[in-house]
């Protein structure tokens, strides 16, 4: 059983709906923060509780690289190793490798590549990124992908597109005959955050303590398991089980991306990304490529638009009728001092802000527009005290968090979908 | 009106009491945590508030060249400029001078040294860390101090002695002339909480406005402010003002360490530290000096042993009649990755943690240990990731502030001093 998706509300293009996870529900449209390591940097998993993160995304690749996809698996999974009970979606490391350019070959089988870190050799394939994301155990994962470069000709957007077809048949066969194998198989219930508590609360809850028997089960490795789990019945469709879903690419060709949705619909995945965007080009190209691909997804199911992006544009995408958003922007943008406000953007560095007694945000009712200044918040990251990276990005969060509220709340309402781009007010002068 | 101190009960040479500060009351002994730049190093301060912090310290040399005194001043002083409504403790800057070894000079006047930041020129006398810290505004001030280095011998530890008690006296003196020209003077409350409040409660409450309304007062300048103050009457003794603490030195001699301990009582201050010690003496020295010379200073009034130490050293400290301590090891030796546990120290980048679900201490209710296993505690060390940095300052500060409540609460009970000594079990073999 893989998540649902239902829609509640529809205004102009835009759906506000809910996706059910294994680990909870997700109301959308939703912007996911990205937790690339099983940490968005310097935030506490109890914080992000506060702030309303409702799903959070993790890197495959890193991930696989540190700790390695072994350790968390026999850990229970990502959700148990980080102590995060909601919704994670993990990509399926095509994008990082892609952008390890000089580092990376790529054939009909997968990608051999360095890594970024002691340069060691390493390969993915289809089936291998769904065996590394099965291990880490998102509720949502994603079909290995090729990531067309850009600018790129025709011929070449056609064969990368036509690998990815490839490789999206590989990684549903893969992870049909293996989703079973989840940490989590058959223990995480739907839209309740039970299974994954503290560890001070162990006691007293027999799902819990057979989730901590099955992950301590470290000897047995995976055969073992799967074996276990199918003479325990429990590979019938109402267990719960990850969803795979699959991208569409074809570069800027609006014809090649009708074609790459067309046919990634017709292998049928649970949801859709549209992948290959904000890869260098235009934004006005971005938002039309966009556009003419949702024409092409089905309606029924989640849209995900991957790396993006600014507040005008998770906006403007909503508007379009895109479901799930992730973009690094908010957090790396908020350890460069760079935060997102109801007036505009700010660059905290300024002098200007030295003995500005103001909050960051007059809008904004996070706990640090309600408790520090802007000379503060100016002084520690001027001072690179490590607590301006952690107090910049509870803002920039929270900024993003509450502006996709707003946005659902609009769509809720059924205001015309050009009503949204009022959520994110203009930028100051 | 300086600090009032109040012994409640003493066990052996042990004292459990109240220091009761302008920005509320604190219970002793206590360890402050080190908020060098006005933060302690990846902690918000609300967390700190959760975490039981009553006091904390900040550097006068790190503020003085970042972001400025006259910066916090204008701002309010520190209590406002951070956001943190409790007690603070700043140090004079003469140790921090000391510390520059190089790039320092001292003569009768004063020390002139060179920033560690961009090489210029500052000179610091008694009396300009007294402006200092007035400016600065925390609630315990320090006088400026020669911390004589290790070895010297008896001439040179007397030389400096001599200096340190010429140097009280004009810093006595300064501060009695100038210590109305607090910001907060005749606004902050004893034993509350009420004065500094989160930014957005500042309506409604009349003596937060005029506090803004006073710190707002930025062409004024100090002069203006305390002719202000003069004709508003409120330089009368019941008005809550800073207290100035006097520092004993002496180097490594019993004899120089008494003497100067009488001397620096007879010029008279509401408090005493002792000051030149941990730069490099052995441990059972340092012990030796710290018992000898707490035999000098009077009962009533609150000792503070400066730099000092780690768990074992503050639960020996109380026992002899310490009353107030600080150190920056819980929380740099967390951003290293060294965690105090009730089992012993953890160096959690070890591998052996690689796997290891259970919590860092078994014995600690902090939310890192309710929540997180040491092999995610291990992993985001391994991986450089901020929040280990974050976590582990929480896990280390909770350790050191739980300690000091024990030991409070041992003293309360009236067990004997030699109990104290449990409080702290064992480190592993």
């Amino acid at each position: 059983m893989s998540a649902a998706f239902h829609i509640e509300k529809t205004s102009g293009l835009a759906r506000a709906g809910r996706l059910i996870t294994p680990h909870g529900e997700v109301a959308t449209p939703v912007f996911m923060p990205v937790g690339t390591l099983a940490s968005v940097k310097g935030i506490p998993q109890d914080t992000l509780e506060e702030l309303g993160a409702q799903i959070i995304l993790g890197n495959t690749y890193h991930l696989y690289l540190r700790p390695g996809v072994e350790t968390i698996r026999r850990l229970g999974g990502l959700h148990r190793f980080m102590s995060w009970p909601r919704a994670i979606l993990t990509d399926s490391g095509g994008f990082q490798v892609f952008s390890l350019n000089e580092l990376r070959k790529v054939t009909e089988e997968g990608v051999t590549f360095r890594s970024h870190l002691d340069g060691s050799s390493h390969f993915f394939s289809p089936e291998s990124a769904m065996e590394a994301q099965i291990g880490l155990g998102a509720d949502i994962i994603m079909t290995f992908d090729e990531c067309t470069e850009f600018p790129a000709n025709r011929d070449r957007a056609r064969a990368s597109m036509e690998l990815t077809l490839r490789w999206a048949e590989r990684s549903k066969q893969y992870f049909e005959e293996h989703k079973q194998e989840v940490a989590w198989a058959g223990k995480a219930r739907v839209g309740t955050d039970a299974f994954v508590r503290p560890l001070g609360q162990r006691a007293g809850c027999g799902l819990s303590d057979d989730h901590t028997l099955g992950a301590g089960k470290e000897a047995g490795g995976r055969e073992e398991r799967a074996a276990e789990l199918r003479s325990a019945g429990r590979t019938n469709a109402s267990v719960p089980t990850q969803s795979l879903f699959g991208i569409v690419q074809g570069g800027m060709d609006r014809e090649l991306r009708r074609e790459s949705a067309e046919r990634t619909v017709e292998i049928g995945f649970p949801g859709y990304a549209i992948g290959g965007l904000s890869v260098g080009e235009p934004r006005e190209l971005t938002r039309e490529i966009v556009e003419s691909t949702l024409e092409h997804l089905p309606k029924d199911k989640p849209r995900y638009l991957m790396g993006v992006g600014t507040p005008e544009e998770i906006v403007e995408y909503s508007s379009l009728g895109v479901d799930m958003m992730d973009c690094v922007l908010p957090t790396r943008a908020a350890r460069h001092g760079l935060l997102f406000t109801s007036e505009g953007k700010i660059s905290i560095k300024q002098a200007r802000y030295t003995q500005d007694q103001g909050p960051l945000d007059p809008n904004c009712s996070c706990r640090v527009c309600r408790r520090y200044s802007r000379a503060y918040l100016r002084h520690l990251y001027a001072s690179n005290e490590m607590l301006a990276q952690v107090l910049n990005t509870i803002h920039n969060l929270t900024f993003y968090l509450d502006l996709m509220a707003r946005v659902r709340h609009s769509i809720q309402l059924g205001e015309e979908s050009r009503f949204l781009s009022g959520v994110w007010s203009q930028p100051k002068p």
